[in-house]
Parts: structure tokens; sequence; C-alpha cells
């Protein structure tokens, strides 16, 4: 069934927008009477009925919703260095949309090489993954801000910092259990710099490793958000 | 540290090919005296002093060799259904290569869009991020098959197929242990077919879900990757 996202949806009507309009009447060349779903981004799943169409007007009836649909036990939060070549971020926000993420934020770290993100791409790439994978809630990217400016920011929950600096480090599993929230740094290619290790640490972040292989930045995000949901379960 | 695949290296002497020693002269612009690192993908990481060069020709000097470097405690191999749009396939070879696997085939499923894979092209993509994540053992890419011809293959070790027909289905982690030699099934778009699932169970192979999200292929894929490489931590 075709799945349109509706964050604006309040009532049992809905009209799609102009945009969205168009796509379902000439693109998908539905009509009325066809029945599609609509995901609000906050847990709500919609089945709706074409109840009037026209090249940019598409009016709906909801006929049945779902609240909290796919809710997750746990809340994850993962803070990345935007990759030198932005693909591979975006390859990460549509993986960790469909294994299941709450919120990202893009952080800007001493050896980061990109140092602008254009939000609104990413934000398109995570809205496509959402319908793509039936995915009720909408992950939160957050604007992009400075490793310091994360570090004032005060959040509750488990935080780590994934880094690849020499040392025993236990894996996240080993220091954490299931349904809490969890706040997961990911450095840029070259790593975090030690002066950040360092401040995460007194910061109360805990180190850890995503296995012994050498992995790249969005490798290493996927992996962490694997985890997290693996141990979820 | 600079690392080149060398699977021809037999003794403490080597010779670049050509490219990579145009590419080692020209493009790194390394000079006598340098040390590189070599891989020769059936586990050895070596350390190699550049003892002579010229545009086409760079020849080594082995200072010190590793066998069975990050050797694995269990064997992995998927077989997958490569996805309409190949880059996706791409980006699993490039993944499942960072975070561990053994062997990978490509198969050609009832509802498999794509029918046609160039291997020589996977193989590229394996060997970069062989280089790149400092993996000693290359993953071993089979050439595609037809879901039938798998079945004929008698294999040892556990065997699952991961498909999203209705019912309850544990994960992978459920129905075995560690240390163990597997193979995982991961359809096209749109799924196995039920006769393909029959016939999978009629061959030994347990069905087994990878989350209640709906994966794409690649995504499918690599969390089974995933799932593996943890439970043989």
């Amino acid at each position: 069934m075709h799945v349109f996202y509706t964050p604006d949806i309040t009532s049992n009507q809905y009209t799609l927008n102009e945009e969205e309009s168009r796509h379902c009447s000439k693109v998908l060349r539905l009509t009325i009477g066809d029945i599609i779903q609509l995901i609000d981004g906050k847990g709500g799943l919609y089945e709706a009925e074409i109840s009037a169409i026209s090249k940019k007007n598409v009016q709906l009836k909801i006929t049945n919703k779902q609240s909290e649909f796919g809710k997750r036990n746990h809340y994850l939060h993962i803070a990345i260095a935007p990759t030198k070549n932005i693909d591979r971020l975006e390859w990460f926000l549509e993986k960790a949309t469909e294994i299941g993420i709450d919120e990202i934020t893009p952080i800007i770290c001493d050896r980061s090489e990109r140092k602008i993100v254009k939000e609104e791409r990413l934000e398109k790439v995570i809205t496509s993954a959402v319908k793509q994978s039936l995915t009720a809630y909408h992950p939160k990217l957050n604007p992009t801000i400075s490793f310091a400016e994360l570090m004032k920011q005060n959040s509750n929950g488990e935080k780590f910092i994934a880094h690849c600096i020499e040392g025993e480090k236990p894996f996240i599993n080993q220091l954490t259990k299931s349904h809490q929230s969890y706040l997961i740094l990911i450095g840029p290619e070259g790593d975090f710099s030690p002066t950040e290790v360092e401040i995460a640490l007194q910061n109360g972040y805990k180190a850890v490793t995503l296995g012994n292989t050498r992995l790249r930045t969005e490798t290493a995000a996927l992996a962490a958000c694997f985890e997290v949901n693996y141990i979820n379960r």
C-alpha cells in the first residue's frame, strides 16, 4: 500500500498538499475509493480512503488509526561527525531509520573535514526512509553543533563515546542494560582527538569499542545502532 | 600507513604490479626506505620496506609478518539476492567486509528484478574495503547462481532463511550458538516466494526474523552480519 508522511494530521479528514496530491493523482494514478497509509511521525499509522481527487488536491477520509505503532522500549540518540563524503552520512540516516533510532545530532569535531551540513537534505533522506520502512516515529534530526556545545548539554541516561585510541574498552552491552536512554558519540574520519575523549570522559561518557575491526564513521554509527536495538529486543 | 593487497606474495621479497607501482610512486609519492603494509587476503598482514622504486616497478623487502591476523572464531556465508539498484549490494559488500564476513553468494530468486551481476566490479569493492578496514582475510565472492542451484549444494553448519511472510519467527541468536559455520539467505525486494521458503525449510534451513521493522534487502543482510558477529564476540 502507498505510504504518505502527514505530520500535521489532526482530524479524521486530511488533504494532501499540492506536491503529494500531484504524486498521488498523476504518478501513482490513484482514484476515489483507493486506500493509502499515512504516517504522522509521532507513532500514528493511519488507513485513509480517497474521498475526492484532482490534480492538485487529494482529500482523504481516515478509516482506521493505530497509535504508538512500533513504539520502542528505549531511546537512542547518536551524535555523529558528518562524513567528508555526505553520501555516507545520508546512508547512515537511511539505515538507522530502518533499524531504529530516535534522535541524531551532527557534531563538528577537532578533526572534522566537513564543517557544514544541509539539514533539509538530510531531513528528506530520513522521511523517505520512514515511509519506505513504515516507521511511524520520525527520527529527530538536530541542528549541527560543535563537540563543545554538545558537552554543555546535560542529557540524562547512558552516555558513550566510541573512539579508536589504544586501550582496553568494553562493548556497549557490557556497560548497560535494556530499556534505557542512550547517547552515543561517533567521531569523524581520523577519530576524536585525545582532548575530546578526555573531555567526554570528564562529562560522564564511557569509552566503548564497537569491535576489533577498523570501521568507517558511518559503519561505526550503524554498528552502535544495531547493538542498542539488539540489547533491547 | 598505506596498505596494498598482494594475494600472490610467497617470499620475503615482493614486486608491486605496474598499476600498484605507479600508484605507489606517482600518487602516494613514496620512496626508498618507506614502510607500507601488505595484506595477502589469507590472514597474512605484512610490513614491507621499499628497496627499489621506479615509475612502473616498486620492489619491497618484507620486514615483518603476522599470520592469522584478525582470525575469526566462526564462519559466515551470506547468500543474497542482488538489489535492483546495484549500489545497494555494493554498499552491503563494503560494510559486511568491515564488520566481518567470509563468503558471499549472489542468488537469483523468483522475484529478483536483477538477474545479472558484474562479479569483477563487486570483487573490486570488496578488495578496497579489505584495504581500508585492514581485514587480512579477503571475503570470498562466489559466482551468481539460482536459488535452486544453491539448494542443491550441501553445506554443513547452521542454515537460516530470513523471510517476511507472516508468522512467529525466532531471531538467529535464539536458534544457534557461537563458534559455528552459518549460512544465511536474504531475499530480493519483494521477498522470497512462498515456494522458495517451503523448499528452503525442506532443505534444513530455519526461518528467522531480523527485527520487527521493514528492512531493505541490503539492510537485512547487514543486520544478519552484525548479529552473527555479535553472537561470536
